[in-house]
């Protein structure tokens, strides 16, 4: 797959196992499209499914995908503390290969008028997908979840849908499409057990502190092991990446006299994050992805096929 | 391709450009066979083609371009100083993925038994392939080039074939088909142009003086740079890799006062290297391959394919 875009879609049904096989089934229908994992919360009564498809296919699973939430789920029957307001609650798209911001956007703004037209399901836009700047925050979109939704869209014109009528669906609810940055789930565990020092670790280091761009950082707890973390988002790692948000952790830690045991990636991470760390640390000064034996046969693959 | 084989034949002729791309199309008329790279050295008068290609075509490819070679390059008329003992001088397979040792040593074996039999060119067996314990080196089954050879191969035991009669072949001359480990051929810049500091450090990282199994090293001068290098080359990168050769170094410069400017990878580099050393650096506590999206793209691409 040389143009590849990912699509996490959350699911409001996290305890029945057999309600997402088929909401994976329903992805894997679509030529093209792979599912690379699911996460079920039983907690939250909540599931998230990672797929990744060409731009081709891409809708079409991700359509499929939400009339099978709508069949399967009823909010009306579902309980969870996560906020939700819909079957299928966040469909984001993540450009991941060959494929830019802008066209994940047209590919979530079909998606997002499918969904009313087949579906009946209202539609919001967020984060990069957004038609209204206060729809940029997911957590804003969300606020109050599907019982609020349901009182207010009809009256506040504030709530009224970016596609479709203003009611939400009886069983189903909304659905709030976009896109965001493929991100990187990073956490650097401190070997201490005061969280007062993660958190100014974590304060020291992100973007909204003056710290490094395109990081997001919080200092947490980890009572079972007797250590502190700090937990980080890279939201463009081809700016900020692992090694450079690690090293500033691990000079802060020092500054502060304590030291970094380990670090651990959450999901999954792009091939190009490793590399560059690795090129970094080895001062490699030569480094380009065409010196990566799989890269020269991927690249020799689609260089044959072109014939 | 979940399973591939490296070939890297070594051919006498390093000028003509036309040559070479007759050789290249002889390697890429055996479906999946894929030249990922051509070196072609005209002071040697000598060209390498690296391909990859599945066990069950390798052999093929492999035989094809012996063949082409034997066609297009008469030794008679060749020179170079560069010691050579055959138009396709050097044949090793190199074990890349889901493949052993073992099963590269059958397929340079049936590779040799065919290149007897089709092109009438004698074999040599060395390194892992070997089958008399002094031409495990490839210097020694070499030694004197084709001209020695020529004089000798009739008369003397200890130079016959593995494979085939002991005439060489009139103008294509013998063939030496082995099977090696990937290699990672990896250079460390130091700050200094003494040239006994990058010797001092390469005795004391290398296995042969003591230092780090599977890794070989010698001391360079880069007299156009005004530094010198620790020319390294890891023969089993899975048991030492990258980054142990460069802490070695390092801490071995470290106490000779000097410092490592930079490295770089020659040739080509497995992903699982640059891989290790990022979890090695970053102290990934919970690196595993699966963590990679591409890896895990490919593993869903290989699952749904087998359904």
């Amino acid at each position: 797959m040389d143009r590849v875009v990912e699509c996490v879609p959350n699911f409001s049904e996290g305890r029945k196992a057999e309600v997402v096989a088929r909401l994976v089934e329903a992805v894997e229908s679509v030529e093209g499209a792979l599912v690379l994992g699911t996460h079920v919360d039983p907690d939250h009564n909540r599931s998230v499914v990672t797929f990744v498809a060409p731009p081709r296919s891409v809708v079409e699973a991700a359509v499929r995908v939400v009339a099978r939430a709508a069949e399967l789920i009823d909010l009306n029957a579902h309980a969870g503390q996560h906020p939700r307001m819909g079957a299928c609650d966040v469909l984001p798209f993540v450009p991941v290969r060959g494929v830019s911001v802008e066209e994940c956007v047209a590919l979530a703004r079909r998606a997002g008028e499918r969904i009313w037209r087949e579906l009946s399901i209202p539609v919001y836009f967020y984060e990069s997908a957004a038609l209204r700047p206060e729809r940029k925050n997911l957590a804003d979109v969300r606020r109050g979840g599907f019982e609020l939704l349901r009182t207010e869209i009809g009256t506040n014109p504030a709530r009224a849908p970016d596609v479709g009528e203003s009611r939400v669906h009886p069983t189903a609810g909304a659905c709030i499409v976009g896109v965001r940055p493929l991100l990187i789930a990073y956490n650097v565990t401190l070997n201490t057990r005061d969280l007062s020092v993660a958190r100014r670790i974590a304060r020291a280091v992100r973007e909204r502190d003056g710290g490094l761009l395109h990081l997001k950082a919080l200092g947490f707890e980890l009572e079972s092991r007797g250590v502190v973390q700090v937990s980080m988002n890279l939201t463009s790692y081809e700016r900020t990446n692992l090694h450079q948000a690690f090293e500033a952790v691990r000079r802060e830690a020092e500054r502060l006299g304590v030291e970094v045991i380990a670090s651990e990636i959450v999901g999954l991470v792009p091939q190009a994050a490793l590399f560059a760390a690795a090129a970094h640390f080895l001062k490699l000064e030569n480094y380009s992805p065409d010196l990566v034996l799989e890269n020269r046969i991927a690249a020799a693959l689609e260089r044959k096929k072109g014939e």
